[in-house]
């Protein structure tokens, strides 16, 4: 019997079924999983969103279409659909060839359950990596959602800020409401109330005056794709972040797990920023024909990141890597 | 018979009237302005903002009142009502005042009239001051509403982007939404296309991956109230955009009639900051506990300003000005 729990992934009797994120915070509602296609439009809608999470999803959805029977051919067919569902985050393609290299339908199923158990414990990890960079008193200010929502352990960026706050040390979280989708907003200020830890919500363009008013110490966010030279992309207004903080000489990390790093991508250059809608941005208050420019994600490079926190420890430099 | 006609204000034979900025762009709805209290609520409730259009809609309303036959006495009181109804513009005090600082209600009246027509012409000669910092093929950004709608003229930010447009420069507008009350996304993309001039709208968030990508030259914004050593208040998100300008090394100008400079105040630790309700952040999306910080302003020092477009030229350094 499989029994697979996270915040907003569930595999047991009932089927797999996702937490629809778009209609969080005012609403839970589970949402099930019957075809490949489902998932698909699942990411594409982001109902199912973050790098890490959309990774397990797939994997899980190729597990549970080769429990429900496919033939490999067919799994073939439904990995390709999924594998094509998001451009940036690079842990979906990981987790879908990786469960995709097997020729045997029971090793499918038997390795997406893998990767799901392992996405658990590199939150563990990183959460560990990272507890110790927030200090009693600090100010830490997050972007978009890199928590249990966006994996299905304890998250990346909130996954340190749980581990911290597990470990005693008592601090207040700003939460960057994160535009267009307000994944901020609504996502991470909804795990921030379930953990009981402190946090203000603020408009994007506000992250600025906090810092010039000295109550950011400490910055942590996700990572859709970190590039071997250690520029990595993220929800876009995560790379205006990163100069804002860096004029305001405030530290500013990204976590995020192993899989993160795109081995084959030399820079930021390098990665594929996905575009969106305009109605993201119009949001039914301004007429739907205003031009709009809707990159869901921007690259921060190397140099304005003072550490990444990976499952594998803290890292100055991602040249430190030598090894997968 | 007085008649007065902006974009966002009238007084003609059916009275005074304001349109409604809370409602654009999807309505246009025109408010009458019966009694003081009126305009303080339309103030207050953003119905009517921009620094320079509260100055002249607040002398004009006394102006109004005085010709519909209040007292002195009468005056005064609905003049301090205005005088507090929203406190980081400083144009509201400076107009409030100088219609007051008559005896007679005659005066009163005129005063306002002429604070209007010299509003006009305040913009015009802001839009020649700054006209020539645009160039062909420029890309420019610009933050809020500092437009026709936030003064009774072309307006001052957009005046710069107006009068560049009429001299026959050819450019691109990237206009910032600015949360939490949308005045880019509502009120200046708008104005854009009643102009004609092609723009783009973009999350607050955006800016900086435009500003990597050299797609933004020259960034102008409005201002709220100027310090005597050149620090500014304008809407919150203008530090955010200085400090993004400061790191890619674009060019970024305020614009601002004379009367936004406050004598009074050295630099822009004494400017007020007002902070409004959590609820224009909350915007329905998330539960109405959610803690939230909502300053309506933020103040940009002096050595981020490359330089100030004024109706008497154009600044580099507010120390220059030695006369009022």
């Amino acid at each position: 019997m499989i029994n697979l729990i996270s915040t907003g992934l569930k595999w047991d009797a009932e089927g797999l079924r996702i937490l629809d994120q778009t209609q969080l915070p005012l609403k839970e509602i589970w949402l099930p999983v019957h075809t490949g296609d489902d998932m698909v439009s699942y990411i594409k809608d982001l109902k199912v969103r973050g790098a890490p999470l959309i990774g397990v999803a797939a994997a899980l959805t190729l597990g549970w279409l080769s429990q429900k029977g496919l033939s490999l051919k067919e799994l073939k067919q439904e990995a390709l659909k999924l594998r094509d569902s998001r451009p940036t985050a690079v842990n979906l393609m990981a987790a879908i060839d990786r469960v995709m290299k097997h020729d045997d339908p029971s090793e499918i199923l038997r390795t997406s359950i893998e990767i799901f158990n392992e996405d658990v414990s590199l939150c563990e990890r990183i959460g560990s990596a990272g507890a110790h960079l927030i200090k009693d008193g600090d100010g830490v200010l997050t972007h978009c959602n890199a928590g249990a929502l966006a994996t299905v352990g304890i998250g990346t960026a909130i996954g340190v800020i749980t581990a911290a706050w597990k470990s005693g040390k008592r601090f207040h979280v700003y939460v960057d409401e994160t535009r267009p989708l307000l994944q901020g907003a609504r996502l991470t200020a909804w795990e921030m109330e379930r953990l009981g830890i402190p946090f203000t919500l603020i408009c994007d363009n506000m992250a600025a005056t906090l810092m010039a008013q000295n109550k950011i110490q400490m910055i942590v966010v996700g990572a859709d794709r970190i590039a071997c030279n250690g520029d990595f992309a993220n929800k876009i207004g995560t790379y205006s972040l990163a100069v804002l903080a860096s004029f305001h000489k405030i530290p500013f990390y990204t976590a995020a797990p192993i899989t993160t790093v795109d081995w084959d991508c030399k820079d930021g250059s390098q990665i594929p920023i996905e575009e969106r809608k305009p109605s993201e941005v119009h949001a039914g208050q301004v007429p739907p024909h205003y031009p709009v420019y809707n990159p869901a994600f921007d690259v921060t490079p190397a140099n304005l990141v003072s550490g990444y926190i990976l499952d594998r420890g803290l890292l100055s430099d991602m040249t430190q890597i030598t090894a997968r």
